[in-house]
C-alpha cells in the first residue's frame, strides 16, 4: 500500500494522524478535500504532499468542465491555487501542481485533459518511488557497518509515496546488510518521530531507540552518533535547508562535534528560484499542536497562555555536509553542485 | 507557601507532579518517604532537593534512637546514604545531607541532636531564599529593558525553597521595572517548562510564550533572543555544567549566534571536587517519561520499543558566557573565578 494513491476514481491516503494506534485509510472525491487533508496533515512530508496535490489536480480535472478548453483550464487554475495555498513551506507542493497545470495546458481537446492529468499524476507518484530508491543507493554509500544514525521527524514511506528519503537511505543500508542503529528524535510538537518513524522502523525490523529531542545533543557530544540524516521541505539555491523545526539545532551541534549532517531530498525539493533560505516562508501552525498533549493523563500547560509554533526552521548552508539526491550527492560549494544535481549531472562525490 | 518546609513535625511539600492542574500538598513523617519523593520527582530542582533532603535528615534525627550518641549518629549515617542515593546528578543533595551530618556530629548530647539538625535544616532553607535574592540581583544586571530571555526547564520558586535561580533573575529584572519577555522551552520529557515555569510566570504576571524545545534554535537564529538563562544541577571545577537534558544544544546554538548563555546557581551547586563535567554522573530515568504522553488522546509511540532517557547533559565550559551565583558572576577563566565565588570573594565582573 502506498501513502497516497489513485483508487477507483478517488484519492486514497493513509490518515497519518491516527498512527501508530490505527492504520486508517481515507478516500477523497474532490480536490478541496485533498487541500484540507494537506492543511490538517492527514498527509505530510514534502514528497507525499507533492503526490497528493498531483492527484488532487487529477480529481479537479476529473470533476471539472469539459465544454471548452478555456473553462477546463480555468477550473484547474483555481484548483491549483487552492492546493498550493494549503501549506507554504514545502516546495514540492507547488512544483507538482505546476507540473499538472503545464500538462493540462499542452492538451487541445478538453475531454482529454482529465485522463492526461491523471496519467501525469500517476507517473509523478511512480517516479517518486523510483527517485527514492536511487537516492537511497547514493546515501547508503555514506553509511558504514555499525553506524548509529540520528534522524529527525519522519522521512520514510509515509513522507513520500513509498520507500522514503532519509529513511530510504537507512533502509537501503540495512538491505545491504550493514548493521545500523537509528536514534529516533521524537520530534515535538507533532511527534512524527515517535508516531511514524518508530512505527516504520519497527515494521522494517531496523533497530532503533526513541529519544526526546533534547537528548540528541548528549548522544552527539558523547560520541554515540556517526551521522545525522534528515529530509527537507525546501532547499534554496545556496544550500540553505528548510526542514522540520529542530533541524537547525541538530545541524549546529553536529558540526560542533564533527559529525556529518546530510539532508536527503529528491531534486524536486530544491528551489533554485530562491537565492537563500531567508526567502523560504516558515509556516506558523496552531497552538494546539503544542498544547494538545496530556502527560500521564494531565494537561501539560496552564490555560490561556501564549504559544509560538513555527513548523520549520532554516539551516544555513555552512552547516550542511552534503545534500543527498537521486542524482548524486551535492557537496560544497552547494551553490554550484545543487545546480548540477538538479540538471541531472552527477555531482562530484568526495570522500566522507 | 514554600516548595519545601517543616510543618507540625512533618516535611510538607508541593507535589509538583500535579501542577499546573492541581496545587496538591503532601506531608511526610519519615525520611524514607522523603527519599522516595525525591526519586519520583514529587520535588525536583537542585536547590529544592537539597532542602528536602536536609528536612529528611531532620525527620531521621527526630525519629531516631537517643540512647547513645553512637546509635543516633549511625542511624543518621544510614539515612544520609539513603537520601543521597535518591538521585545522582544534582550535587546539592549530597552537599546538604553532609552538612546535616556534620552538624549532628558536633553535638555530644544525643537527645539534642534532633533539635540541632532541625535548626540547621531550617537555616539551610531560609538561607536558600536569601541566596536566590542575592543571585537574582547579580543576574538582573545582565538583563536590559526589552530583552527576550530564553529559558529551559524550571528554575523558579518550585525548583528552590522559594524565589528561584534563573527565574529569580528574571523576576528581579521584572521587579526592577525592566520589560522582559520569556521564551519558555516546554522541556521534554517531563515538561517542567510547560507545566511549572509557565505556571509560575503566569502567577507573577511576567509575559512569556511557550515553545516546543525544537523551536528555540529558530528564535535564536532569527535574532529574537537576547540572552539564555538556565539553572544547573552540578558545575565542575573547570566550569562544565550539568543541567536538564537539552541545555547543551541551547548553549552550542547560543554561541553560534553570539547570544550570551548564563547558568544561574547557588554556590552549593558548584562541585570543586570534580575536575571536569565528564565525572558528573548522568541519571537515566524510566522510559515512561518519554512514552507516558497522549497526543490528542492517542498513544504517541508503538508498544514495546526501546527508549533512552538521560535526564541531564553536560555543557562544556567553553560554551558558558558566565555563571551567576549569589556571590557574583564568574567569568572565564572559570577554573579561577569559580573558586573565588565559592570562597565568597566577588568575582571580577566584566561587561556583558
Amino acid at each position: 500500500m502506498r501513502t497516497v494513491e489513485w483508487y477507483n476514481n478517488r484519492v486514497r491516503m493513509i490518515d497519518q494522524r491516527y498512527l501508530p494506534v490505527e492504520l486508517r485509510l481515507v478516500e477523497y472525491t474532490d480536490h478541496t478535500q485533498v487541500a484540507e487533508a494537506i492543511r490538517t496533515m492527514v498527509v505530510r512530508g514534502a514528497p507525499a504532499i507533492g503526490a497528493a496535490a498531483a492527484f488532487g489536480m487529477a480529481l479537479a480535472a476529473h470533476n471539472g468542465p469539459t465544454e471548452s478548453r478555456e473553462k477546463a483550464l480555468a477550473a484547474l487554475q483555481s484548483a491549483a491555487e487552492l492546493l498550493m495555498a494549503a501549506r507554504p513551506t514545502a516546495v514540492n507542493l507547488a512544483w507538482s501542481v505546476r507540473q499538472m497545470l503545464r500538462c493540462a495546458e499542452s492538451i487541445s481537446e478538453p475531454t482529454q485533459i482529465a485522463d492526461t492529468v491523471l496519467a501525469a499524476a500517476q507517473a509523478l507518484a511512480d517516479e517518486d518511488v523510483a527517485i527514492n530508491r536511487r537516492l537511497g543507493a547514493w546515501g547508503a554509500s555514506l553509511i558504514q557497518d555499525g553506524d548509529t544514525i540520528l534522524h529527525h521527524c519522519n522521512t520514510g514511506a509515509l513522507a513520500t509515496v513509498d520507500f522514503g528519503t532519509a529513511l530510504g537511505v537507512i533502509r537501503t543500508a540495512h538491505e545491504q546488510g550493514k548493521r545500523v542503529h537509528v536514534l529516533v528524535d521524537e520530534t515535538r510538537p507533532r511527534l512524527q518521530g515517535a508516531r511514524l518513524t518508530a512505527w516504520e522502523l519497527q515494521q522494517l525490523g531496523i533497530p532503533f531507540t526513541l529519544i526526546a529531542d533534547n537528548a540528541a545533543g548528549h548522544f552527539m557530544r558523547t560520541g554515540q552518533v556517526q551521522i545525522v540524516l534528515v529530509g527537507a521541505d525546501r532547499v534554496a539555491a545556496n544550500g540553505d535547508v528548510a526542514n522540520k523545526i529542530g533541524t537547525y539545532k541538530l545541524a549546529v551541534v553536529a558540526q560542533a562535534n564533527g559529525i556529518p549532517f546530510y539532508p536527503c531530498v529528491p531534486t524536486s525539493t530544491i528551489d533554485l528560484s530562491l537565492a537563500t533560505g531567508d526567502e523560504i516562508p516558515i509556516e506558523e501552525r496552531p497552538p494546539d499542536e503544542v498544547l494538545g498533549l496530556t502527560y500521564h493523563g494531565q494537561a501539560v500547560a496552564p490555560d490561556g497562555i501564549a504559544v509560538a509554533n513555527p513548523a520549520f526552521d532554516v539551516t544555513p548552508y555552512r552547516y550542511v555536509t552534503g545534500i543527498v539526491t537521486e542524482n548524486g550527492i551535492a557537496y560544497p560549494p552547494l551553490a554550484v553542485s545543487l545546480r548540477r544535481v538538479v540538471a541531472g549531472e552527477d555531482a562530484e562525490r568526495t570522500a566522507r
